[in-house]
């Protein structure tokens, strides 16, 4: 399997991680949006979306979305819970990402980090639904050990990814305990370092 | 199963057209988010994230976000492919639409159509981006009667749900005829007309 992605998205590194969980080999291609390599034809030809990441399978066919890719890959593994309903909410926590966390938490990230806006000039909207998106998993994570049952799921995965590195948007996660011990559970048994 | 929905909702709508295409019997509450209906404290207490569409499963237990809810129930159906790639591209749309088109199209439509603003005072990144993911699908559609394979799946239902309705937000489809062309193709496989 081949992963093109960018190193400095937290989307991309989802798909690394779930590789490597599963002990499943991949060549990653290290593709910098910011440099515009997600729009050459050739990009575009794999995925019209000219999104990161993609990956190209082992039969040649791509796939893109970090989250369809990681449900593709690790259908059937012990990141993937059997019991209906907890798939279903595995599922909720991973659309949720998408649409209620990664547009603020990981955009505010990118606007500081990799574009040099300082924090307190980001859009209002950003930091307060970016506040509300950690606020929820606060409250989800008070007293259970992951987001879905007793061991981690592919919401963990899909979570982690940017709230790890939330600070960097200037989101603490000092104001978010649950939180914060999460990420180290989640990055222990997930083995991220990077 | 009770579903809480707003009628003005395309989200909630994907629910009740997976649940009748499905023959599921389903009781609908209606629950109108300007009236702050998703807000108030049992509401809450079945989904902290205060969205519509909520279900709440047979045997009593919440599952929310519409596309997560409609793979639940749909597990198993025609609706969902055999083949593990196929449904990796139909997970594919499903994010992206959650991702590069809800926010665009559906935003614009509710900006337009249920708070009156008027379609050239819409923010520019909002028509911009609505365009691309309609000229996406354009692309997708061209030469391929639904979006993933030779039958309508929950891809179809997720996109249709404000592809249906862009014009209400100013995204004429006569500039996209192959997307016009499926809107009433998935309108017939599913029977919809509300």
């Amino acid at each position: 399997m081949k992963i093109y992605g960018d190193s400095k998205s937290g989307n991309c590194l989802k798909v690394k991680w779930t590789a490597e969980a599963l002990g499943r080999p991949y060549a990653w291609i290290e593709t910098d949006i910011m440099a515009g390599e997600s729009r050459t034809d050739a990009f575009l030809a794999m995925n019209p979306a000219g999104q990161v990441p993609t990956v190209v399978l082992e039969d040649g066919r791509p796939l893109a979305q970090s989250n369809a890719i990681i449900l593709h890959i690790a259908e059937g593994s012990h990141l993937v819970p059997e019991d209906a309903y907890d798939r279903g909410r595995m599922l909720e926590w991973m659309f949720w990402e998408q649409y209620s966390h990664e547009p603020y938490v990981a955009v505010a990230r990118f606007q500081v980090k990799y574009l040099g806006k300082p924090v307190d000039e980001l859009e209002p909207r950003i930091v307060e639904r970016g506040g509300q998106a950690l606020a929820r998993m606060e409250l989800a994570l008070k007293d259970a050990p992951f987001l879905v049952g007793e061991a981690a799921t592919l919401a963990d995965v899909a979570l982690v990814a940017y709230t790890r590195v939330a600070h960097e948007g200037g989101f603490s996660l000092d104001a978010y305990p649950a939180v914060k011990a999460w990420v180290a559970r989640v990055e222990q048994a997930l083995n991220i370092r990077d």
